[in-house]
């Protein structure tokens, strides 16, 4: 994260926001049972009361451990459980066994959030900054992880035959299909990235830099539901051309066919949310796909997928804060698009960029420094911010990243082309 | 199983045995949170919630489905997700996956045992006999998954690194050491083995047969903590000339130095319990020790593993009912001999013998023949009874099996020697 | 091995008979390439080569380390490559990398053995008893493997896309289809099985002792190819009922539809052999089928397999130097029967019974003492011998072994009945 | 790859070369036996045979195949086991089973190679620029199978535990230490990259196009063996906060605690080369290092790895087929630098930049398309060329590519930082 000087006046409005935010985290597990909050999935995946402690353990171990004299942990058991991944914190559970945990329970860690919190806002205001700088890192990290809350519970239900539903679903409001794709075409030029150090910005963003991006075609729209299906219909997932060799592997070792939670039965394609199984509506962008689908699909598009600055330059004018994103618990899903060019919300977009560090990057000292650097390799830096995506938390600059297998986010495709 | 006829009285006393299995496992599972009830903690382990079900779906689908005319079942997507292994009852949920069924919580399996029971009961006066014998077969499978539970239970708490308790110890009675093995020795001659037709038993017990058993002497206990501690500090662990190929091969690879659930500090053996973690007991039955770690410690003691037909021609005149097994909800443990020899509960005793079955053996026709015969491969028979067996359920012809490396349940040694 | 004293006119034949032993392994590698015999197709398998290494070692360590003042290696290196599981013989090549040793070469071997050959015929007037032994020992073991050079020869040419044949086919004589399986029956009673001492014989044949068998009755020859089609055609191998648990696992994970080195084109089955691929045979033996094949096909014939001494009994009476057996280098391969009973050749006839150690088994002291005991678990007894046994090897007492998914071995199925 | 116009001359100099290229691949497997030219010791790695056979495979698919009317396969058996990965020339051999074809033989894979031979210069001046230029690929192609044939033969004599040398080793040339890193600075500007037309080029190579580099500086040499001690002495292997996090994993899971073929005894480092295992030259360039340990190490020396526009840019007034590169059969190995700086040969040098499509990047149509473009993801591009390149395969904008954790390669460390 770029640190950020933090005046008096400030703390009450930090306060506000991390009791905002906190708030936000249980009212997405109200409707969860403590077993729903405790299994794990799969070993990318987290369960949710994991998730709420995780969180907690964050602002406990880097604010009131770190900048509270004889502060008292909650539970000196807690930090092996709920470390993720910071080695300079020490030894911890194995990612792939957090779903064993069922003891303490979800109200455990409730009341572990509950202890915390009270902990956090009767010493805010004597915080040193270096404090305050940790306590707003913590919230945005907790926006993170409150998507991945809502997409593990997704890939979770989706794991039992039963299908339940967690929320009953939105209701759905007619839309015309979207206009045929339009092009947003730029010269070559040396373009501006990275974050310009207003506000909150995680470290793998900045340093701000130039960047040259050749000419090219950015898509006004992301891929649709319908145009999927065509590329289906095409046998797109049959047809190795399309394909990188990585991905022609991956398809035909999982048995690929289609985006993940989709299924067909006589022609007709479903797919599964925390509403329950559906209709997939065909004007709603296609989402749960693979960076290798992305790239299959532009592929037979004719097309190429944007890269990260391409997509930076063209999103610079747009609302981060506008479209399709969390506000409150409830079922999340991409919708059909409104008029006009949007860049944030609805799904992540898988960009040609491979994640790596930006000019001058140096990772912060200390064990928050292991936050983004140690993981730029191998990964796709996605863009844009998805219905998932708690609302405040996009931005332009923003760097999501994934492993090019990896679709249980909400992740579909912008397509861009040279010119 | 062998079928055996039922008269109108004994179905007064069936009802009795029924209601009170089926009110043991619900005993069994009082302390469980809905997420204790719900997560698989390996493959080889189920759900406590799934062994509720498990156990319901056993009776409703082969005594109400299959002999209640009009007979509504409680809920038509349960058989998918609570048959374990019956291939004729069709498609099932995959064996590893059941710790992802987070819905139906433990109340609603409670529930479906509540219908089930009272659908049952209301019904048994009028059953036919075939329908008598798979009540009386469903009370005994039950009581195996009690077991199961108990032993699938203390794997899972075993696996979160904060060792909870799920009951508190039992009280401690200071027993003296128990005195060194004695030897009870027996010419070659021919015994009859297997079930002689009075009462219960599961099919692969039978027929009774004469088997030609070899001159041999049989240890008059099993193998204690005490002792297994000297075969430890031999380096019993670290000797490949002690073990079967396939042992060395297990111990390396899995590093295996002691008893499952053991640890040692500063000298000091200790072992996880439902009771929490606790010192190891030296005057108790060893357990939790694989095949391959019973052969071992035979090889080093200058002795052997006894074949399941000496075991049982010793055994045949000890009381089945007798000695450490499981009564009611509360931790189980093996516990120090009283005097005289003891064939039945404290631990399930490895035999020498590959589980085969007898000459005449005919798995019974339909699903339930599924039960038994085709697992009669790779697994060695264990004899006798543990403390987390029901009482009432073990007898001298009993045939438990396992895979040699699997040490989970409550597995011991008695040595045996040539003569 | 059961020791047998030796007097000095038996050393001349002791030495005859080396030479011819040693004779037909290298007879057998004659038309290998260095590429042929060095490449390892499988983890069960080794490379040719090995084998002639192998065999060598064992008669240098064992013979003239052990008994040869003064005696030098050939080469100190060798005894690291070319033990095979002899832990008291100290570390060892591991044995899936056995294929990565192209140097030394074929020739180097060959040179190799040359000199063992001499030092150790040079020796043998003056060699202690002890060390006899052990050269007898050492020509049982090099017959055993020269059946698994033929075997694992079979399995790597099987993996050349080209199907390459090492020897011209032999010259087929037509024969009729053999008579419907007669039974031989048998009353319960109590036979002498195991070695009685005459001659050699492996540890684990012995001690002889009473055992008893049931009433029951043993076809009076094997199973044939047209008979295993018919199991085919009736849908044997996707009907699993018929089959082990562990049996059906194997059948779904591998794919199985057919014995292994079978193909199908336009309804017409083949299999590769030594001599390429060719016509299945239906009146010769069915070979290269798993445990869990013939015991599937054993149930779909409403059969049973025999125990292991139900099969010593009923041959005891038979010549286990007769029928087809391997007598030089060149293509080998099950043939049709002739008329009557024959026990010994053709195939290795799967048993119902595991490998366990017979009352009052011992293994021999020191390393030699590795050679069967240690692995007694989890796998299968097989009587009789097959086209690849060395003649002279095989005996009504011989136990071969291996386990239940094993099948590159010539593996074939008698039935059996209970009366 | 870029096509080039062909004149009529130059097939007389293409003949030349074609015939050059051929015959040193033919001169590599001189000292190698059959088997050695057989077996394969991991998946990334082939035979030697496959080498000669696949590189032959190329010139007859693509060449005569496809432009000589009336070409007859040399043996229709072959596409089959030759082609490597193109998915439109069909079905193939599957990677890691290549070891298993023992036959055809070296002696025969040598006479396929003479024919495909023959008849290319016998239709060289009669074929159309499509298949010069396909010669001409051809010709680059089989120059990276000679340099993939060395590495791969390296690493299948490494897995010989009595580690053979195959050829002897060169004399040493005493050379003193050099002297200290010096920097070459450089403004951020805007540079030409990507190949220029002039000659041939692979198709990743372009198109040329402009970039942004930032204002850095570069290290004029390598890092040594001597400086990769220090860092194994600083305990480099061993804190996580050095690696990227899947480099960590990488090193934990496989224990790596120094470059590949190193060993440490008493201190002394050794290396196993073609020439056997031999101490370890401080003042030579480090190599069989992993994209993980090249970062780690860049992190450990305060510094990074350039991306490969900084390494063109400052490479671009370099002599490409100048330093130690392949010149004929014989040992290879990084040689201590001489005087100045030098960008090419001795070692592949990881850069910081992921392996993808250039703006405006097409595949070629047709199965030599999937040359490049379906690799470009997961992997990194390595820039200079190494002492196993074949002399005049190197040149500035050359891209070649690895996954993160490989390093069988001859590939080393340049480091950059920023200004």
């Amino acid at each position: 994260m770029e640190p950020q000087r933090q005046t008096a006046g400030s703390h009450n409005e930090l306060a506000r926001r991390f009791a905002s935010v906190r708030a936000l985290s249980e009212a997405l597990v109200a409707p969860l049972s403590d077993a729903d909050a405790t299994v794990q999935s799969m070993d990318d995946a987290s369960p949710a009361k994991w998730h709420l402690a995780h969180t907690t353990w964050f602002f406990e171990t880097f604010v009131l451990r770190d900048h509270i004299a004889a502060y008292q942990l909650h539970d000196p058991r807690f930090p092996f459980l709920f470390n993720s991944y910071y080695e300079a914190e020490g030894r911890r559970h194995a990612r792939g066994r957090r779903g064993m945990v069922t003891r303490p329970t979800l109200d455990e860690v409730l009341a572990y959030r509950a202890a915390v919190n009270d902990a956090l806002l009767t010493a805010i205001d004597d915080l040193p900054d270096a404090a305050i700088e940790l306590v707003t890192l913590g919230c945005h990290h907790e926006e993170q992880h409150q998507e991945l809350l809502v997409t593990d519970l997704l890939h979770l239900m989706s794991e039992n035959p039963l299908e339940p539903a967690v929320w009953p679903a939105a209701p759905k409001v007619p839309v015309a299909m979207p206009a045929p794709i339009g092009w947003i075409e730029s010269d070559e030029r040396v373009v501006e990235v990275g974050h310009d150090g207003q506000g909150f910005a995680f470290d793998c963003e900045g340093p701000r830099h130039r960047a040259l991006v050749p000419a090219h075609a950015i898509a006004d729209r992301t891929v649709t539901n319908g145009e999927w299906q065509r590329f289906i219909a095409d046998g797109g997932y049959r047809d190795a051309r399309l394909w990188l060799s990585d991905g022609w592997g991956w398809v035909q070792r999982e048995g690929v066919v289609a985006p993940l939670y989709w299924q067909e039965r006589d022609g007709v394609w479903t797919r599964f949310g925390l509403d329950g199984r559906r209709a997939v509506d065909p004007a709603a962008p296609v989402t749960h796909v693979s960076f290798y689908e992305a790239d299959a699909y532009a592929t037979w598009a004719g097309a190429r997928l944007p890269t990260e600055f391409e997509w930076e330059a063209a999103a610079q004018g747009h609302q981060a804060g506008a479209g399709n994103q969390m506000d409150a618990a409830g079922p999340v899903e991409p919708r059909p698009a409104a008029d006009g060019p949007a860049f944030f919300g609805d799904v992540w977009e898988w960009t040609g960029s491979a994640y790596r560090p930006y000019p001058g990057f140096r990772a912060v000292e200390g064990a928050v420094g292991e936050y983004n650097g140690k993981f730029m390799n191998g990964q796709f830096v996605l863009r844009g911010g998805s219905c998932a995506t708690p609302r405040g938390h996009a931005r332009a600059c923003y760097r999501n990243f994934f492993y090019p297998h990896q679709r249980w986010q909400f992740t579909g495709v912008r397509l861009a082309k040279d010119l």
